[in-house]
């Protein structure tokens, strides 16, 4: 039984952890934490859970942590994430980060785009990104994992298998997303505000959002191209859910057949990639750890449209599937 | 033309009436104001009247607004709104005030339910209460109307016409309401974050509901009796819309056809009341100033349903008709 | 292994059984139907199921099911599912019937609600109704159980404790109710086409809901004294869940404390059922088998609110709940 | 005043058009028809617009209607259109077709989209395109009006002004639309059955939409160079709204606000186009005929960003400004 502990329990990432960890046989959830100093239940926080869990939020250094648990999952903010992280891998624990803090393998583009320096920023260029479909082989071997990002994670899994064929030019490539609210997180802020975006839909973060750097890297890394996407987040009136629809330039000719024999091909032994000839719907994996994906060719363009639910596929599912990776665990347990 | 000034211009309320009177022949908007320090065009502030009200919304103190304005929509919280009020008459100016403060006609109970004391506490028993459909002949020679709550005016057309009419007892009337989120305001809250209050359906201020009393008191003056009803708000995942479903014991034997031509009598020559024997929906009515209402009988017991847009027969719908009232134009003017 | 069978399995009650069994130790999905005669891939019919359940949609006889299955969910209409029933029984095979069909004691009221004859009447007196909190019992020793209406676990859950303990008069109940529209079921009808019950709250059979003989009955029972409800469901703009409001009048002076008690007592060991003083929401239930209540008294009125997921307790999760009861397996099995 | 017929009044566009033309003051509609055989009141198709329009749906002949009405909206399905409007034009009416029959200029084009051969087809090259920003002067002179699509009115709006500069490439653009599922028209049909679409988003007609030839041609014409896009729709849970995202390539260096200045520039006199820096929502257009317009330069690529309400600015809004055109009103004439 692996003791877990969640730093950060009061977000909406940290709640689907526990609905997941809760149904997994191996692990124990035995510490949540807060930055708040009152401790609060769970059930308080998270009213969902209660009953289910009885534990405490509590304010708790990294030293308590570690007396507690032997895997710690990180939902905190960047920044307070690589603090904590830094405290705890030397005291042999076992780390899925969810934050950004060690996605990106290269300080000085975290901090252009973070806006801060990392505290830990020697140990970012080793540290896996924790994509099983792409870097399964380095997450079984890992201590730390950074879990990627939501949108990321769409968008990687919907280009890599076009790249790593050759199949599409590694320039050029748009990626085009529609993100449910839960993405933005718990805090109440006037673009979450319900009667603001229900009814609505909006880009944001255009040409600026962090995710962007984080798709370049991995896919310029699969490509072993320079890959520079351009990439547009949408906000839609739903809870939670990405549909990222991505267009690039063909390499020669193929219809819909072969596209989408290369997804079949590169996702064969995947758990948790469907392909479809179906055009796929946020709601088909909802709750779930699946993305689906589709190909089309339209025009001379390759349109692939990948769908995943943001709050577990996108983060808690995904920091699962880690969790299983490095502690020897059938990759699907507790996904299912 | 009627100048027009709108205290506290940045809400919902305040940007609905500034969409009906952009619509009005004889009525325009000179004065917008904001406790913020720094002017804002309200362009920036309500970026959906962009290019249609070339104006600022400024700090404004009374007497600027007196010297711009004839007639004053005030959108400023409780308390804040009697203080500014206090000011206008005096200069002269017709005031319609959309918060709760002249609403109750006792000191003592709005001290006990908003838990301050009103600034302007003398002028609150003779203000008249700005529902026309049961004081228009007071609201046409008002120079100060208090703007009926939302949840008050649905409930109050649903159950007027039969305590009115004697047919149902004055005791054990339940009102179970469920609104639409903009009732809530436009200040971020954890209660009207999109993905808390999204795919939800909660009750709220159970028996502790400021509205509670303006309809006990707008009821008890229609029946000549004391009413006290049970009052339920809903919170549904929704813009805008309230449908309140009241139940009443008759005091007689009532077939349906009856119980309508009770409603249809009652409200035989107003503009804004719709009765149906079809249910109504809160949709069929939003964006408009009607309220639509049914009744039926359930074992013994009278059902009436009532559907109305919050934020316009509600709120601004409301006022208009109100300033339509006291200066004398048609009332239906602006809100067709 | 108990082999399981669904019939009628295109709707979203038999899906989330599909997603419930899926995880249960104990059971095996071995035959799904349909009435089309085209046999169909599962994950053709649900997106979601793909690649999780290698099974097609068959039109198959009960001959055929009883073949492949020990124990059957009938997810089938009203009427339909009383022939198959009686089919399956004489089997041997073990039914949990999701239709409306057994849930009536008595034939006359039955073809009074349903506006048909039930082909398996002399069934109906003996079987259990499916509701583990009130009947568990029953349930452990029957072959046949009559799963409960969603609206009905909700109203019942809600007031069975005050009835029971004689706090209430069984005269003169309201229950005001408010669900999502998946209730409806999956087949495209005006009433709930997207644009017309987005963005509005409406109620529906005032006084003619087929739910409400089914409340009374139960209630009835428990009261050990006639019930016969005011019963008023609504249409909410999301997906699932289900918030009833009830109304009652207590025999005595109750407190919140020593209501909020009886609760506690009432349901001290059931696994499924929270109470709690805070006021619950559909969406702290969306996706469990909890029912969560509280109860409040205003003015006079003991006012109880319960939310239930009625895709789960209000369907599939309690089906699997008396699943497990009649096979001994641990009441929970599959279920948290 | 003028006489006003619509021919199948049982839709939303045809709603929303009622709406509009209730506010009209030289308008007055004087017979709705549908194709169903029972006269209907208005109040009960359209519960919103009881005891405001005071007409029957009837299954009138176009002689009948052309006696009743000086100019004919037309919401029938395509094909059905061009048959009524084929036997209006004779008969000296003014015609404003909301279908797609007259929008594209090639019959042989529109049988290979429509699946159909155009009853009418010799009138389809003459035919002018009715947006006012790209045609106003050939809509002045005009009989009959090819209503746009919802589509291409946010697609032609969002790139006119960039291709007539030669401010980016004909070649190559990609339109990334999210539409609300009013979009879909009042029929039940399972993609917009609520519990399928809401807390949903996928793609559909990827690469077989209607509404890209209607794009080809305007934005070709508007290029005076053959432009191809690639267009992918997307159903987005909410009612109504369009929003845009388009990208393409810049034929040199520009930045934002040069871009921004070539919009501002084309539709200076507009007065239903509005060019921001801020990102637009589909909501702050939401009821209203403008289509809010952003630029942005992102990694070389031009990024356009256009939302207009599909029913209002994509369909009856823009029927009621071609309707001003035609028959000399002022533009904005119950519009604002």
């Amino acid at each position: 039984m692996i003791r877990v502990a969640i730093l950060g329990a009061s977000g909406y990432s940290a709640l689907e952890l526990m609905k997941l960890l809760l149904r997994h046989p191996d692990a124990e959830i035995t510490a949540l934490t807060t930055r708040q100093t009152d401790a609060k239940p769970v059930g308080e926080v998270h009213p969902s859970l209660a009953g289910r869990l009885h534990l405490k939020l509590e304010n708790l250094s990294t030293g308590q942590v570690a007396e507690r648990a032997d895997c710690v999952f990180c939902c905190l903010p960047h920044g307070a994430s690589a603090a904590a992280v830094a405290d705890l891998l030397p005291r042999g624990k076992k780390v899925i980060d969810l934050s950004a803090d060690y996605r990106l393998d290269d300080a000085a583009e975290y901090e252009k785009w973070y806006g801060v320096k990392l505290p830990d920023a020697e140990r970012m260029p080793d540290t896996v990104y924790g994509l099983p479909e792409i870097y399964r082989e380095r997450i079984l071997r890992a201590n730390l994992v950074a879990n990627p990002g939501c949108y990321p994670t769409s968008a990687i899994l919907a280009l890599a298998p076009l790249l790593r064929a050759g199949a599409i030019l590694p320039s050029g490539i748009i990626v085009d997303s529609k993100s449910g609210v839960s993405g933005g997180g718990r805090e109440p802020k006037p673009a979450f505000h319900y009667p603001e975006c229900n009814e609505s839909v909006t880009a944001y973060g255009v040409g600026t959002h962090r995710h962007m750097p984080e798709i370049d890297q991995v896919l310029t890394d699969v490509a072993d191209a320079e890959v520079r996407v351009v990439f547009t987040p949408h906000l839609v009136p739903m809870d939670r859910g990405i549909l990222s629809t991505c267009y690039a330039q063909p390499t020669g000719e193929f219809d819909e057949d072969s596209l989408l024999g290369l997804f079949r091909e590169f996702y064969a032994n995947e758990p948790f990639v469907r392909i479809s000839q179906a055009l796929p719907t946020t709601k088909q994996v909802s709750g779930t750890n699946f993305c689906d994906i589709t190909v089309r060719s339209v025009r001379g363009r390759v349109v692939v449209i990948s769908a995943i639910d943001n709050l577990i596929k996108g983060a808690s599912g995904a920091a699962v599937q880690n969790f299983n990776l490095i502690h020897g665990f059938a990759e699907t347990t507790a996904l299912l």
